[in-house]
């Protein structure tokens, strides 16, 4: 077994080449993590994940420990065996469920009371029990219980969120110990410079094994955003590992990857996917559209997926139109595949001294989405 | 090219292995054709199909006529480059779903107006219309325009409406004159011995490339099924293949294979998928079952199949209760695989005469379903 750790192999700039050690393998950064809920990618195998490239995942601690519950999976040996994936599982800690779910909540010093979506039984969680779900599960990388603010919220409100985050923040950290596994601590600070930055300090003040920057892309402008990663990337300890969590679209990564930032997750590749949006390399086609009707080519044309193998423009239309399952995978497949090749070309670029020029050739040849009906 | 035709290679009993030579390659009988209504079958792949053994599935030109058309489907290139899949493609011809959808319709000597169960649009099916929406569709084998009477019908309803589908036949057989491909005639007659004698006679007496026993397995028990089928199937040309259509379970298979059928089609491995009814070779367990919660075998032990690979039944349960897309691809995956490797041991026991043992092995071993709730 690896010892749990980081590893810099290459500069390119603040862009980095990493190595992720876990205890389900090595992996190399930047990396973009598909979002597996249920420990299972939606529409998708573990064997098409692989071949696309990704030997990592981020489930849902929340809604495992919902269904089929934490115990359940410990008794059944863990995640990785439960859900038959042998590479490492980060899980998030549930905070942004339960501030995005509309789940209907109580935020109280000591921790969060809700109601399941599913059932409307009520659960109480604490920023302790939220890591020891984690490890019940059988996570690779935990995270802490963070509150996700809204956008905009007041500086009042946020101010004290951020004070919440940073005290469930440390319990978390002390309720780990020397548990074998990695834990990440979570900056918030909603979108307030000097909140984010105090966050920053704090988080990084108790050393954990990594550090992600949360709270982003909840609906302020990408300005914005920006903005608030760059006011505390460089707080980060640049020997640790930096995720930059929820994003995003193939723009986004490049951008996180470019102000330094390892890991990345995001529904979008699949969820888009099911919606038939489906990414080239010059931008996001919407397969739904009657252009396609009659379009005899592959989604992208140097594409290599099984899809794009397989399946003209116009039949993929066909599928998702008549609503068959199979163009859910279809779709996912490309998507999913195109995000493999995609990280791949920006670890390649940083390893051989080039990814500004990636970036740059990346930047003149994305015309970003088709349509806005995603 | 190979020449359309059969060919009977091995009897054993009055079961045989056979050789359909079709455009798109020679399939061996008795053969399952997996349902692929859209020229796909639902949640799977062409690549997964392949992989379980299937060469030929069929499709639903009532399906294709109404969305995208089988003008588009021929401007195309027609249905296998349109849908990407080489192996041959049996299309129906629409009855049964005319019949069966609760689509509006009305039935006269000339042919069906119906309204279209997708946009409300009225539609005129003629006998020869429906043979050139095949064509046009580019099916390898072609079906006539029957009417499917119910279960159960007058004796009268069902005389009459024979004779038409005797004469829709008369009048598809007509059109065909030439076509490269093959065109099977489908004997109706109801639940009624003397009319189904009277179809078989008739139907025969026009010379298709094949004979379909029609209009069974629409409510009818089991008992009444197997002795409308008993009545004909020394009538059908034994040198021509036989296709009992719309069925079925394995048990189904196994006994219209020892009546000497060559050719089936059914929803079931992959509508039973969906609603986690997966087949194991002592029967068919429901994996929404509540003593699955924790059950980490795979779904057969004997199966190699992706799916049994790969996942436990405990992970299975939990993908279809968390209504995952996943479970559908991955119980689709199973039950196509089981039905590939059944007909394959059929196909087997024939060569090697000795159906009449894997018969007997297979009855004292199958306990049929475990639930009903399918």
């Amino acid at each position: 077994m690896v010892m749990n750790g980081f590893e810099i192999i290459k500069r390119d700039g603040v862009s980095r080449l990493g190595r992720l050690k876990t205890n389900h393998g090595i992996i190399e950064t930047p990396v973009f993590m598909p979002v597996g809920t249920q420990g299972t990618v939606k529409a998708i195998t573990h064997k098409d994940l692989k071949e696309a490239g990704f030997r990592m995942i981020l489930a849902n601690a929340y809604h495992l420990y919902l269904r089929p519950g934490d115990t359940l999976i410990k008794d059944m040996g863990g995640i990785h065996r439960f859900a038959g994936w042998d590479g490492p599982i980060l899980t998030d800690s549930g905070g942004y469920q339960l501030f995005s779910l509309g789940v209907l909540r109580k935020i109280t010093e000591q921790g969060v009371i809700f109601q399941s979506h599913i059932d409307g039984s009520k659960h109480f969680l604490t920023p302790e029990r939220v890591v020891e779900i984690q490890e019940n599960i059988g996570s690779d990388i935990c995270m802490t219980l963070d509150e996700c603010v809204k956008y905009p919220s007041t500086y009042e409100y946020t101010r004290e969120s951020t004070e919440l985050t940073t005290n469930w923040a440390r319990r978390c950290r002390e309720y780990k110990k020397n548990g074998d596994y990695m834990l990440f601590g979570i900056i918030q600070g909603g979108f307030y410079r000097d909140l984010r930055i105090k966050s920053a300090v704090e988080i990084v003040g108790m050393d954990f094994d990594g550090y992600a920057i949360g709270g982003l892309s909840v609906g302020e402008p990408k300005g914005v955003m920006w903005e608030m990663v760059d006011e505390v990337i460089d707080i980060l300890p640049s020997d640790k590992p930096r995720y930059l969590m929820g994003l995003g679209f193939p723009e986004d990564l490049i951008e996180g990857v470019r102000k330094g930032i390892d890991m990345f997750d995001c529904v979008i590749p699949t969820r888009l996917a099911r919606n038939g949006n489906l990414f080239t390399w010059s931008g996001r086609i919407n397969i739904k559209n009657a252009k396609y009707t009659k379009d005899e080519r592959p989604v992208d044309e140097m594409c290599s997926c099984y899809t794009c193998r397989t399946y003209s423009r116009a039949y993929l239309r066909h599928l998702l139109v008549s609503h068959e399952l199979t163009s859910f995978y279809l779709n996912t497949l490309h998507n999913i595949h195109f995000y493999g090749v995609f990280m791949e070309k920006i670890r390649e670029s940083i390893e051989e001294g080039r990814f500004e020029e990636f970036y740059r050739e990346f930047k003149i040849r994305w015309k970003g989405g088709e349509t806005n009906d995603d």
